[in-house]
């Protein structure tokens, strides 16, 4: 085939050096892969409502990421999926190390998968990252879960503070449900401040606990216990069920103690074994029976709405002690306040005056 | 007698209605009485360093002021009195309404004041005010307190927040202490937050109960049981005595779940009565066992020094939430944003950030 060239004026655009063709699959897919790295907040929004697990981890890593761009990009998909979020149970569980956290998550897991649900395990844990992860850092231990397709497994994300992971916890929750996931659990080890955190974006909150040597409630943090909704002994199995069940008695007496609840539900006490799968199924009935008696009393919606309160005001306040205490004067000037408070030198009232003035000034 | 009449030019001023001549003693007193209203701060501490009451009380009206030139006025007089504070006991009383916390006070502070100590007995109660106060006011149920002279008994400052309240009775303290008064009661009601402020500037605190009908914990509220390094039940007396008793034991097992108190002190658990004198020994003999404890430890020493740290932060945080929250931008978006987070119509943390960048540029 013969083409015919025209003379072209000096407007028109020399052809540069020509690119090489596409030949390949291959080459068309690395392409394709590149291009979606940076999907944007509508694509992301669209496959997290379809329930695709590849744009659902995108969205959350764009909520854990420190650029100001990704924040944006983040806040745009959690309002977008904010009106498809909300219709699911979220359950915290908290123990402290040694307790069989994990293994005990990858049999109740399993038991909800089994019954159709669609689970999402998250985690609170300032001290984690996914470098040195402390828990769901070790998936191996949920060697079942992982392979399950309607499990989806999440690690702590990683942060300065306290404020800063539950933020982030909180804001994937709201994805997980758009994208589908019916129940939420969100774990935390049960030493430091992480579970009020924790109990503030949870419907219920587990205490798991095994049968100690005496001291029951020795190594959990002083007012955990009051927050529970139940109790479940673990590793009731072998050797320990005698010494499980007198722990449930021992339990149940000091449960009833306590003054009632807001919700009006007494906490149970139930033991139970993640190598057996004895009281398993229990711990979900448990479970099924507060939201039954909760969504009746709508105490349920009233405590989703409080909590959302909660998280705004909670913000609010984080971020006005950051920007005070990342204030370079006040930087300066804090430590030095402190001391002399600490050795009674002037009152804790006039230094924070000071402090306050400096800041206002500055 | 005559008088010569000069003539005066339109420079002069003409004399006024003259003032009747201060003749009688009743009349200098009361001039003098109304410049002794505004004493120098300088002599309201010279006064209260000698113990003057007159001059504790003045200085403390100050504190309680909302007067901004009072506020200056008491931040100098704390300053002053601070290197003569600190060196008493402090002791916070909690315990429920219809527990008997005034007739125990009335005679828990006789005994101190029997012992020579000189004794303060001051509240934090956010709902009272000198008009209406519900704990302390009624002076009456503390017929012999009032009157005797090593005791000191001041009402619970009145103030729209807690945190304000707090301030007020902390600043109290120091300056009854500068007063020479060795032993401070706190009084707080056992129904709100007020007992974790409470907590946080006594040395020793302890929980009032009495022998209820089953649930011995009702009316308390959560973590208060957990707070306290000693549990005293009252009214154990005439046909009660057998029920207190067994309240006791039931405390005293409830006590040994707990996890160990940094302290390292284990809480204690007594009967007393406020009517027969009953066991009201004992109360002060288990707190100078805590002293001796604590303060060999060094922990009490230690206790202090991060209450004080506690109190500089407390106040700075409370101003940025009591300065971004009045102001007039927020006031008017706070109630829009608080209704749509409620209603998932914007995530909580979306909300927060419009809020906060409203306050930036206001």
């Amino acid at each position: 085939m013969s083409t015919h060239k025209k003379q072209g004026s000096s407007l028109n655009e020399k052809p540069g050096i020509s690119q090489p063709e596409i030949t390949s699959g291959a080459s068309i897919e690395q392409i394709l892969r590149f291009r979606r790295i940076q999907p944007s907040a509508q694509e992301l929004v669209s496959g997290i409502l379809a329930g695709n697990i590849t744009a659902l981890s995108r969205a959350i890593t764009l909520i854990e990421s420190t650029n100001p761009n990704h924040l944006a990009k983040a806040n745009e998909i959690i309002n977008a999926c904010l009106p498809h979020a909300n219709k699911s149970v979220r359950i915290g569980i908290t123990g402290v190390p040694g307790v069989g956290k994990s293994t005990f998550i990858e049999a109740f897991g399993k038991q909800l998968t089994g019954l159709g649900k669609k689970l999402a395990v998250l985690a609170v844990d300032p001290s984690s990252s996914f470098s040195h992860g402390s828990i769901l850092g070790d998936k191996t231990r949920m060697e079942e879960l992982v392979k399950d397709e309607n499990a989806f497994i999440r690690p702590s994300a990683s942060g300065e503070t306290l404020g800063g992971v539950a933020r982030k916890t909180r804001e994937t929750i709201i994805l997980c449900e758009a994208a589908g996931f019916d129940t939420i659990l969100i774990e935390t080890v049960g030493v430091g401040q992480s579970e009020t955190a924790v109990h503030s974006m949870v419907d219920f909150f587990l205490l798991l606990k095994i049968a100690g040597a005496g001291d029951e409630l020795q190594g959990i943090k002083r007012g955990i216990m009051e927050m529970a909704d139940a109790i479940v002994i673990n590793k009731a199995d072998g050797d320990n069920i005698k010494k499980a069940r007198l722990a449930k008695t021992e339990f149940n007496r000091a449960l009833h103690l306590f003054p009632a609840k807001k919700s009006g539900w007494q906490p149970t006490v139930t033991t139970c074994s993640a190598i057996t799968h004895e009281g398993i199924p229990e711990v979900w009935q448990t479970i099924l029976d507060y939201f039954k008696m909760a969504k009746n009393s709508l105490y349920f919606q009233e405590k989703r709405k409080e909590q959302n309160q909660f998280w705004m005001m909670e913000t609010i306040n984080e971020q006005l002690k950051t920007n005070f205490y990342n204030h370079p004067e006040i930087i300066a000037e804090l430590d030095k306040n402190k001391k002399a408070v600490q050795n009674d030198e002037i009152s804790p009232f006039a230094a924070a005056t000071i402090l306050l003035e400096l800041y206002k000034k500055g």
